[in-house]
């Protein structure tokens, strides 16, 4: 019997390869969380499609209503424009939701522990992402601490990121030579029913696709 | 202008103490959060007499539907029954709910990284309390630096346990000195109407309450 993983799939390219890569070696467990964002019924979709895919049994799929009362992001205050192109600066975009991926991680860490799950995969990336602050390797080597102080002594909870060195194009390349369903992601900030193309979700993806050599599978606006 | 705090005001003795005594140096912000426990309506309302008491604007109550989803504890699965009595082991009881303050501390931090608060006030206690591993001042401190880690580079905010090493009757008396509306608190994990006297948290209490020669200000069923 292979040792359960949940794996946090939001439902676009970063968290599919990742569960690509979780199932090779473990059996999935996928959660997903509704936070308000714009497009959330799209990846609650996608999120389902790729577990179709992968025939995942053990599923999650919870609300969090806090992230949008709070605001504080574009991705969950629809006042705030969605940036557009790739980014500029290094700084943090307003794509960022505060502290998002600790709550992500909490629930897989409350769920892991009634489930007797083992490790935690979540498809971050440091250096060639958006400059998510919650996306870096120390944050989540200090996550690992946190998990075994503020849970049973007898639970063994790991979080593990597999591709958190890569960048995108290298994600791109992973997913298909593991056969991930590439066209059942959804990476668009913006837009639900077809991918914007321009938003900066998007034209990273783009970017990731055209530096791989490989065509993007989903249907992109005006293209 | 004081600095602004937020305090995790679960409705309980030892949380409203805590917010009389961030109540001496800041301005106050008050978190609740409803999770499915069995006694959620009568702590909402210990809550919102408290933030009364201390006449609070800054108020955010949410909802997290999750862990009672997952269950794996007698709070939130109410098939399992609430342990009675003082406790007679170190073990982790029934009722520690998985990973639960790292939810509630998240959503402080995701809330103060917007309202712009510095300080996070819990009333946890490591010695005297229930011993949930996430009540240790290990894991708060541990948690501190994956705040730093995890938010904005500006966002300077810091968990504080006042109470973390008091024991329970010295939390009375402090709330006692400090003027806290300890009449307005609710402590029993099983009913909402009267306090059942007879549960852990209830003879907690109790027993505190006595040790501190001070007679608790609520009624008890059969006393």
């Amino acid at each position: 019997m292979k040792t359960l993983a949940i794996v946090l799939v939001s439902g676009g390219l970063d968290s599919c390869v990742t569960a690509a890569i979780a199932n090779q070696s473990y059996q999935l467990a996928f959660l997903h969380v509704n936070y308000g964002q714009r497009t959330e019924k799209r990846e609650l979709k996608a999120f389902m499609d790729i577990a179709d895919y992968y025939k995942v049994k053990h599923r999650l799929v919870t609300s969090l209503s806090f992230l949008k009362e709070i605001g504080g992001s574009s991705l969950t205050n629809f006042k705030m424009p969605i940036p557009q192109g790739l980014p500029k600066s290094k700084d943090i975009p307003s794509t960022y939701v505060p502290f998002r991926n600790t709550h992500f991680i909490a629930i897989a860490v409350s769920w892991g522990e009634v489930i007797k799950a083992e490790k935690i995969f979540i498809g971050a990336m440091e250096e060639d992402s958006s400059g998510y602050p919650d996306c870096r390797e120390e944050y989540f080597s200090i996550y690992n601490q946190l998990i075994t102080l503020g849970t049973r002594p007898e639970t063994k909870i790991e979080i593990v990121t597999p591709i958190i060195h890569l960048k995108k194009a290298q994600v791109v390349k992973k997913g298909v030579e593991l056969g991930a369903p590439l066209h059942l992601t959804w990476s668009c900030y913006q837009r639900e029913d077809i991918a914007c193309g321009r938003c900066e979700s998007c034209q990273l993806r783009l970017k990731a696709f055209a530096r791989a050599g490989i065509k993007d599978p989903i249907p992109y606006l005006n293209q």
